[in-house]
């Protein structure tokens, strides 16, 4: 049922370029109608996709992957069900292409239209998680692009059995299946070949840990969104409400922390410590929460370990925390200024002065008062399904839908205009 | 006079860094009255910078600079009136800096607030023309940035007389000198270097020839803004107009053949080709264009010569024009598709359908339909001052206006909203 058994990056990307043309012409019905053939058609094929999933599963199994991990990789019924239905709730988003963002017409009658149009040909690299192959390809289509799919090795007979389905779903459909490519290798050569594609590839989307996305990032000549990784803080001004403070620590922390914007330090202001010590080693204990920290913090927090430059710099993505005391905000800022991902930092106090200098002066895609990371979410901000957060300040900042797969162009209408 | 005598660029890129976040906080009336101040302190120091000018301008007879460059180099006290009257400009541009783009409540009460922001620092790689030094300055300044200035060699006198007039104005104002770093170094390493500023530098803008761009956009970690290589194409329909096609051609190419939007290649369909090879070769000739075609070319118009691959791939940016004669629509589309730079392409023609399919199908940053490619200016579509030409996709796409030094920022207050 494959339609590409062999990888060539570069034919692949090519192909790609060719059918990103097609795609880029469809009305929004035509790619809705096609995205809802899509999801019919990943559920009518649930056995093929499965028994994929198996092959990969058994291999993981004896390379001894973590229990997480076998998680992250496994299908069923249901979860291909969920990609069928992320594929609907995409068809249901409002179309960005075609857009007109602003028009106006010269004194001498040129009449100027800035159009908004498709990017061309995504490139998306993504670890475990097979759920991105379907994601991405809905919100590749639906914005209208093509899109080359280079998935991790260990989800690889997941990835290519769905990438099949969704062949077979597109023969009967206005778009060409070269529309969505698939690189069918486990060879590095073969991601560090799409670095370079820069005539046939508009952008790279790298989704999964912070060694694979600097990789992408340092090598690639073809232009990255930069995506994900999330070393967020947050701040416990002096002013803080104790309940609002301990809530926040708790969700933001516990509530998915393998995410990338579950919190990763805590920041405190000495005089809030000291005053607040007694519920802060409470809320750690009851929530089963590993404190890493500096002296102050080791000294006070029973269990605590003391926390080195890693600490600070790295996502744990576990139930670990590092905590820092300080004497002041501009301590607390300097300290994100230098560590953080700009992703999402959070302030809590009831001083709004304070809250107002936080939030001007941080640097990041998201800045909280008194509410928990965890809203830097297309999902939860209301933009539907997203493509990945943002942590780079060019074209697009936090969760990115579907306008961040777009571009624009400008369409001059004249009558023979001479300048 | 000169407040930065040594050139460490990881020093100055962080001197930058901070004096950025004192840029971000001021008002547009704090800014607008720095930039006059700046204007104003330009003109009371002409000489200064006019004794720097004749050093470079010495070592520019010295090296044999052609007399077009040298005449981009040289100063006079008029080209500063310019430089000042530009500053003036700009300060009358409105401010994008806080602009709240969207804001909306979540149904928890949480306040989402999606609000314009500066990206940082810019960092500013040009060549030969001094006006970039104030030109850039100014717009990074009133979009709330600091900048850091790497401009030619062959200009370094003058460039560096113009920071320090612009330091000494800013010593009297609430901006730090250390908001405008110039790399006083001719040294390729100090470029190179700036390349992997990326916790420094937000942005690095290329502006000059097309090996400047390229070496940049290929080995900077930094975020590139592409800018300015226009291999412009103008296609000329079997349904043009005549008198229009060649009043285009005309002004595409001769009215200023060393800007990036001038035409680089006209495609002409063989229908119109052979019915109007009089006019054009009139055309050529009485306005001194030389001509590069393919076979059909050679044989038709007296004088031309045959053109070879690079005459298709770079830019004249001259009174040479390459000439292709085509069957249809599909080859002129095909031929853009493989040497278009994504600038601006053009379509001369009364059939409304043809027009449409080329707007639609050709990936450029403008699209024309009976008019000049000389449209793709930020100046000429009433942007005002612009920091370039954007030819890529992401970011910012043509005339890069104020908006394209700015990025965005999820501002969210909550009362402890959790998730």
């Amino acid at each position: 049922m494959s339609l590409l058994v062999e990888t060539n990056v570069e034919t692949q990307a090519k192909e790609a370029k060719k059918a990103a043309k097609v795609v880029s012409l469809l009305s929004t019905e035509e790619k809705n109608s096609i995205l809802l053939h899509i999801a019919n058609t990943l559920e009518s094929n649930v056995s093929h996709i499965l028994e994929a999933n198996n092959k990969d599963l058994d291999k993981g199994r004896e390379k001894g992957y973590t229990e997480a991990y076998m998680d992250r990789l496994a299908l069923s019924e249901d979860r291909i069900a969920d990609f069928a239905n992320g594929l609907r709730e995409v068809a249901e988003l409002e179309d960005p292409v075609g857009d007109i963002l602003s028009d106006w017409t010269l004194e001498n009658g040129l009449q100027v239209e800035k159009v908004r149009v498709p990017l061309g040909v995504i490139g998306m690299i993504y670890e475990a998680r097979p759920n991105v192959t379907v994601d991405a390809t809905g919100l590749a289509l639906k914005s209208g692009n093509a899109i080359v799919l280079k998935g991790g090795s260990s989800a690889i007979n997941s990835n290519q059995a769905i990438v099949d389905v969704i062949h077979k779903a597109l023969k009967t459909t206005l778009i060409p299946a070269e529309a969505v490519q698939f690189i069918a290798s486990t060879d590095r050569k073969a991601t560090q070949e799409l670095f370079t594609m820069k005539d046939h590839i508009d952008v790279l989307i790298p989704r999964g840990g912070a060694s694979l996305i600097n990789a992408v990032v340092e090598n690639a000549t073809v232009p990255v969104l930069e995506t994900g990784v999330g070393n967020c803080h947050l701040y416990v001004d002096k002013d803080a409400d104790v309940e609002k403070a301990l809530s926040i620590v708790v969700n933001a922390k516990t509530d998915r922390p393998a995410v990338c914007n579950a919190a990763e330090t805590l920041i405190v202001h000495e005089a809030w410590f000291h005053a607040n010590k007694e519920a802060l080693i409470n809320m750690f204990k009851e929530n089963g929460i590993t404190v890493h920290g500096d002296d102050t913090v080791v000294e006070t927090i029973p269990g605590a370990v003391k926390a080195g430059e890693e600490d600070w710099t790295n996502e744990y993505l576990s139930m670990d925390i590092a905590v820092k005391v300080v004497s002041d905000i501009d301590e607390a800022i300097d300290h994100i200024d230098e560590y953080g991902t700009k992703h999402s930092e959070a302030i809590i106090t009831e001083n709004k002065e304070t809250a107002s200098k936080f939030m001007k002066l941080v640097d990041a895609a998201a800045v909280y008062h008194n509410a928990s990371t965890r809203f830097t979410d297309g999902g939860a901000l209301g933009f539907g399904a997203e493509i990945g957060i943002s942590t780079q300040k060019l074209h697009a900042r936090g969760p990115m839908g579907l306008p961040a797969l777009t571009t624009v162009k400008f369409q001059m209408t004249g009558n023979g205009q001479i300048r």
